[in-house]
């Protein structure tokens, strides 16, 4: 592949380490001599802020499944236009917490609402373009109940039930299956060390 | 058709006299005895309202085409969910100022995002409901054009150019021709007697 800036996304259920691993690997990239912008999801560019408040305010039922993925895909196609493709164009790695394959596991998956319809709302948002590599923090069975167990969630979608989780972490894993190139599966147990060179491991061939 | 409650919707462009023919409609409904429900897009619940302060702020540039159509679609669902079925399901008939068309018109056809497009926004949003009769008042070329050159826009829709405005027009007149039972267009020139009277004739089949 050429040695083009990359456009990078971490996934994973709740409390699997994600925001750990996102400063990790930013400060690995960085000692690399990548210059990366750090974004997230929901959210990431003013309009897209303004969706999230919108989003995550209020009880479960505030808003359909519909009308959230539909929300999820407008906040993503201003994420994408008004905050990733210019650092690229400048010429920057972009390293996004959470992107297309949350609204994939989350409301297609978990939801109910299918995964091939939510590709379609972000094909409508955002065309082809897709991140160069997704990596997807997941935990054995053993270790995620124990998670599920430690985590309590704060907003409307870590407030969701053990249920809605493993529903959550068997979307991420079908997709990674459906796409092995993009997306990656990464073992989040061991030491954070350990696991972010599994990370590395996963972008090696796109590293310069 | 059997006697239910029916969910008409009235359209047009800017100062064909919309606002006054929604009111004029409504109490020639509620003479023939009809309990009518009046909403309005964009907007018309509580999610939706908060959805339509979000697009219609900012400047032109603040959102894309595609993550404004994305947001009204999200509001549309979230109108035919909390306002319009459940009217519907009460037994009262509903009227709502401005509805799918709209979107149709402006978003696929004057900002050049396709109709069909944004009818798949739609179908994702709200599935097969539909109106049971869509009003769109037009205007012939010359009356069209004096009324563009009356019409001051005040937020970031209304303040749109001539050939904008001239495009939603054509685009409302193609959507009628592909639906000519749900979608009618109404001359809208005259005395506003006049207007509602075609109003009505157009509702005729529907009224108990």
């Amino acid at each position: 592949m050429s040695d083009g800036p990359r456009f990078i996304t971490l996934e994973g259920g709740e409390g699997v380490g994600k925001s750990t691993q996102l400063k990790a690997l930013h400060a690995a990239l960085a000692e690399r001599g990548l210059h990366c912008a750090i974004t997230r999801e929901p959210g990431g560019s003013e309009g897209a802020e303004a969706i999230r408040a919108l989003v995550l305010s209020g009880d479960d039922s505030r808003w359909s499944s519909e009308a959230e993925a539909l929300l999820f895909a407008a906040a993503r196609a201003d994420h994408v236009e008004k905050t990733i493709r210019p650092a690229l164009e400048q010429g920057h790695w972009v390293l996004s917490d959470r992107f297309l394959d949350s609204s994939l596991a989350y409301q297609g998956g978990a939801l109910g609402l299918g995964v091939e319809r939510v590709r379609e709302l972000y094909r409508f948002a955002c065309g082809d373009f897709l991140p160069d590599r997704t990596l997807v923090l997941v935990l054995d069975e053993g270790a995620e109940r124990a998670r599920a167990r430690d985590t309590e969630g704060s907003d409307r979608i870590g407030g969701r039930s053990d249920a809605f989780h493993r529903a959550v972490d068997v979307a991420f894993r079908q997709i990674a299956a459906q796409e092995p190139d993009r997306v990656r599966l990464i073992d989040a147990s061991g030491t954070p060390q350990d696991v972010t060179a599994r990370l590395l491991d996963n972008l090696a061939d796109l590293l310069p």
